[in-house]
């Protein structure tokens, strides 16, 4: 299929108005791989699971630990909740961009409804000196319509401040899971549009998992099951348009797969990776070295620069 | 009967804001066929199905694709949600009106409790150099007293800035599948009064599909099964008054069908037609051509001039 | 019983401020029957019903009709949601005043929940150059407390700028229909008293219906069963207090029910009727009739004076 | 037990800001009884019960009978909605203290899910020049986290108008009702406490009912079953603190009850009752009459000034 | 493990804005056991329980006795609602610091979707002098979403004024049940985190209690039932970073589980304790001796100054 590619899309920075291209810019050539990629660094995970995901690595539950590693092993931003921002982002201001998440949830009701209500605002992000805002967005939840319209006015917040929004766009509920599910092809590209359609400048997915079986409940043309992992994620690259892709790895998985899947990124025109538990769950030389090594797939295999 | 036809419906331009004027008179006679008609390009799949409509022609996925079609072709305007208003427009200002769809959903969820939450708003429009409003009303739906609420503030929005209001009128819920069906003459019918009643200027109405069994469940005299799909288009047009219509194609249909729904719809009094996967699901040259043969359909069987 | 009768009520326009008393002066000496009568003409059936029912009287289907019988026939006014108001009121105004009704639903869902949300503000009827606003009230719904915190806003509004309210008390939902019913003399008073509590100038009400079966379920002295028609309006209209009553026809009745019905109210001490269906859904000349008789029987039964 | 009596309390309006102790004190000493106590009519019945409750006395369905009533037998205010307070109030300005009730609900719905919100405004009190506000709290209800929020903006409102605040402190719901019921020493005594920890100035309550066997199913120690009617009365009072209690007295009850009541409150460090149907359920002359005997009642047993 | 703990987190108050700063330090330095403690003492139970608490020493009924108590003992702070902090605090305004707590509920309705709406705002707190703000925040109830959203308002208004926000951490609801308790050290661990994630400069949490047969339905490493009573404390302590924590202490123990709880508190640098029925349902000259019992615990212990 002649699908236009991620890497053929048109210069994001070109359409963005000043105060986002500034921003934006920062993440892209001034910290972390740079050449216009985004190595993103996420501390979210103590309100989304607890303090459970600490116990593997104990010098991580102090934030200290993931601020300094994102400082010192050189990431494009670190990303994380109001509490942390303001508590220990300001020793590492200027060190590292900042990406203030706006919403979020615990992981202790059930996510068949899920939604995540704001706990912080643009304003608090531009008081903080943060370089972007994110926003989790959950399609195809039963309550998307209240997420859309909560979503309308943090994407008018970030226009009328110049502030980037990175939306992590997450397939949820009870009708995706009757889809094929949350990581199916159909859902993680779906959502990769979606983010677009509402504004993204860049979208955070999960990797598209191909599963035989489960994809036969999705939607034609994703229920014929000819695609391969390769062609799903150029696809979701695509998807995504002008705006910028990175893809997460989840729970920590063993390093062959790590890099692998960043290549795989990089080469479908993503503009690069969100690795946390992957890299902070690691003693600290253990982590600074895996990050090395990513940036180094990453720089090697870029295929679009925005 | 002796219906007023809507050929002799008031000018409508006549009662609309120097605002309004101004901007619909754009789209009716300086852009697309002309003569006061309504060619428009619907590119809201993306939020609506996901990104599965783009596979009939790959080169469908990019988003510059449907611009540039709406541009090159000569559409009366290209409508779609704040993402690809955002960074897909700007590089096609003033080569073809724009209509913003503030709200929308996926298809993800069911439809029996249909409400289309704003995701933009008439200021977003009004920054974008956008011709017109586009919102959808779910006729019906078991929440239409938040859809009408919600609208109201839409409306009032485009009364304050001089922005036409463009309401897709769509039956949905589980009440209006009772009572004859989203697509049945009585459903269309009351969709079309409905958004007049709401102050819409275009109402966008899906072709009324006659069905001697289910309209039975349609009250009266919908259930008495006596109208051609004729008369019900006619009663269709007549019931949105002094608002102008457009009928929409729905999925890709042969060139027969998309060219005698046209005219029948500009025959009865109907403003012109809203075409998009019946032509942007085709390769570019043909997509053109049917464009063409549309637009002189159009023009041959003017009946209304607003 | 020693009821204070409507026609002994005080002066209801010594009540009000200077802008709701100019306002409603001219429904009740300026136009209409005058000599402080109201005849109403509501055009909301096509939202509250949809277009069903103008095929009784296809002219009827073109806004057009209302406006000009208003106006013709000599009505106190023409009640209409905004869409009407904006694009058809206009070529009337000056001609016959406007009452804006700010809510209003279909009867696609049923109304055992019933709550009309407000579709316009009293703004808009300031802009408009409306007289009064029209609000429903659903008496003994499930949602009141919504509808009456809704209200709340309507009325401040009408205070601020002077705007009679004209409240449609309906009484509705599944608590009603366990005590008597919609219609019963139990609701409709308690509907009258619900709209003077909240703010009423004028209360449009259906007439009560006396059924000694359904009657038992209403709370005491309802259940009594010892009152007349001709009792249950007069304590329905006393039960406004110093708010005027108008009363409601209906679906179209014959002539004799129409006129007899209109000296009730007028002997009641009610201030007038308003009639719809059982005027527009006639043929112009014998439209013009029928609304010439109701005049002369408002007149010659006149019992109170606001 | 050595309980703080309410007698003992310091005074309430020496911790008032100048315009709520100037409002409360006309209240207080300048109208009604005096000598620091409230004797209050109210006439929110026909909201919260409809017309029916005028047919006992056909006289008191017009409102001007209460308001004249409360003006010539000398009470200390009246308390109504938004309705009759703009209607009728006016012909009594300066004879009688107004106190503006801003929320009300019909009894038609049951209510194990009571919320009363508001329909008129602190704002509209100042406007139509009454002394106090009166709202409606449902202490225990499901729905009660609403009305706490709701109550929040109305107690602020007070504060910034300085206008003094009246609760009616209900217990009601499917929880209060598995837990000795509305009118148990439990409830009463709670929604006491409640209403002064929400900021009331004055709290109305509802006598407390002992019921050995339903008290059972309270919390200890109410369930111990050793408490006196009038040690309950007095915990209630005392529960309320520097906050003045009146009680109520429900429907119309024999003279001898009235007046035993009356003298319980008082001496139990109340500041007065509210009497509604009690007195305007009967004709005029019986009406004046027992509102004497509740005066000097009141005086003879005042057991604390504020 | 390797944990950071508490007693290394770098100094709060040096991240804290002036105005927080200032206000934090009355509490923590100039009232209290100084030193940089915290002994608060909660007067929220007439809300939150009703008056039953009172009757194990009727004396505490009167919120005068709490206040005395709080300022002669020597507290840090006294927390409480609205209604006691006008009518009460003005008289000891200046002898001890006030938190306004600015939600709450009664525990009438079940509580497995707590929420607990605001009835007061920070603006309150600013007008009446109080040195910080308390609000209650159920971690993982179903309704968790409005909570942190509501959350985001106060904490948005204490950034703005300059307050401490001191949140009460509570795990509640169904799923909570569902996977240890709401006192399980899984949840109370999850409420630290949770809390300084969502801007607390304190967090209250109540002490976790191991219990192996429950903690089995607590994910991992939760379930794995190796931890001690103090290794759960030090967690939880250190789950909070750079917020302070103070441990509460519940329904009134005996002298010697008080006094060795306080230990365990300081040992794990912790801030404090909050102590309410444990000290005012004591008689005054037993509140009085136990309090300095646990002051002098407290300064014996300090581990971490702020």
């Amino acid at each position: 299929m002649e699908l236009t590619t991620a890497s053929e899309q048109k210069s994001l920075l070109a359409t963005l108005s000043p105060g986002k291209r500034t921003r934006l810019r920062r993440l892209l050539f001034e910290f972390g791989p740079g050449n216009g990629t985004l190595l993103l660094l996420p501390i979210d995970q103590g309100i989304e699971h607890g303090p459970r995901d600490f116990f593997a690595n104990p010098a991580s539950k102090d934030p200290e630990y993931q601020f300094r590693l994102a400082a010192e092993a050189g990431y494009s931003a670190i990303a994380c909740q109001i509490g942390l921002a303001e508590k220990y982002y300001p020793d590492y201001a200027g060190q590292v961009p900042l990406i203030l998440k706006v919403n979020g949830k615990t992981d202790v009701p059930p996510d068949d409804q899920a939604l995540s209500t704001t706990n912080a605002s643009v304003e608090d992000a531009v008081r903080l000196g943060a370089d972007a805002i994110g926003y989790t967005m959950y399609l195809g939840s039963p309550r998307q319509g209240e997420d859309l319209h909560q979503l309308k006015t943090v994407r008018e917040d970030c226009d009328r401040y110049g502030m980037p929004l990175v939306i992590w766009a997450y397939p949820r509920g009870e009708y995706i899971e009757q889809k094929g599910g949350r990581d199916s092809f159909y859902a993680v590209d779906y959502g990769a549009r979606m983010a677009m359609e509402m504004g993204a400048d860049v979208v955070k997915l999960n990797m598209p998992k191909l599963n035989p079986e489960k994809d036969l409940d999705s939607p034609a043309p994703y229920n014929e099951g000819d695609f391969s992992q390769e062609e799903a994620i150029r696809h979701c690259v695509a998807s995504a348009g002008r705006s910028l892709v990175v893809l997460s790895g989840g729970s920590k998985a063993d390093d062959e797969k790590v890099l692998e899947q960043t290549r795989f990124v990089m080469e479908a025109g993503g503009s690069g990776v969100i690795y946390g538990r992957n890299v902070w769950q690691r003693e600290w030389s253990q982590a600074i070295e895996i990050v090395e090594q990513i940036k180094e797939i990453m720089l090697t295999h870029v295929a679009r620069i925005p």
